[in-house]
């Protein structure tokens, strides 16, 4: 699969082409991407949480060129393989993941991308906007203190959620008792 | 979310626009799309199998504006809801399909545009042409014939298939005492 990086966008011969393949990738995440903003017990920090913003884009095996092609684009980001269960309990699929954690990353090639080509499905859409703003307030340091992890943790209320709101861990963070003794 | 339809393409004022956008449908079409070859037994026709072919993208519930998207665009298909049993077996979960099954708008509106914008993966890209060669062949009514629709079948199985190719009801055509009485 060709496919032009993010960097050389502009040297890009074949404008059309290039424009083409920015079309492409939105397509690839509206349809089977993820903006999500996860939060771990992490008994060595401050409050015992912490927050992590990853952009996330998955496939079976067959589609695995379209994963590389994404980490190529993109210049950052790793591909994980996660071995499931199959519908007939027998066996394990694999699914791999293009994963981007780093914030740094996150902020100088994924979300610069994605301001100027958006994805086009309004809960996709919707997932992005709030991602970018916690990503920013994290670049501000406002998950150094428990108001500012409690506020993250409300926004995220707002994006698709696997399981119910109710089962996330966010929503765990929110209403265990050191959340709400500290605040 | 805004499209442009297939047919408006080239009076679209945005150019870059355009061409983002069918960039998109091809995205889409790579993490969800098929091209598919189905067979079903039809006991009032002549060899008492009939041949299918298949162009579909499936969404859940949540993406179901992406479906509406491709239908404004290609101007053609349906959008169908499936009932599925959840992975707990408690529910059912909808899954939403468009699909485009007419011949005349598969061969008028499909095949155009795609020969225009190929799929980017190898997997769907391969699918695809095998698909273009069906849809070719029964066009010039090769499939009137059992040596035809014996072709057609040979070739489907160098195409993705949901379950292994023996489970397919290709497989079976193929393998049926019919079939091979005919030949």
């Amino acid at each position: 699969m060709e496919i032009v990086s993010s960097k050389n966008v502009s040297s890009a011969d074949n404008q059309q082409e290039r424009i083409e393949n920015c079309g492409w990738i939105v397509g690839i995440v509206d349809g089977e991407g993820s903006f999500l903003v996860n939060i771990f017990r992490s008994p060595n920090t401050k409050f015992g949480w912490q927050i992590f913003p990853e952009f996330n884009v998955s496939q079976s095996k067959k589609g695995i060129d379209i994963l590389y092609a994404l980490e190529s684009f993109f210049e950052c980001g790793h591909i994980y393989e996660h071995k499931m269960r199959n519908k007939n309990k027998r066996d394990w699929d694999s699914l791999f993941k293009y994963c981007v954690r780093s914030r740094k990353e996150l902020q100088e090639r994924i979300i610069p991308f994605f301001q100027k080509y958006p994805p086009h499905s309004k809960v996709k859409r919707n997932d992005y906007k709030i991602f970018v703003r916690v990503v920013k307030m994290m670049s501000e340091g406002k998950h150094y203190n428990i108001e500012g992890m409690r506020q993250i943790a409300e926004m995220t209320k707002y994006m698709t959620h696997r399981k119910s709101f109710s089962e996330s861990s966010i929503s765990k963070f929110l209403s265990s008792s050191e959340t709400i003794r500290r605040a």
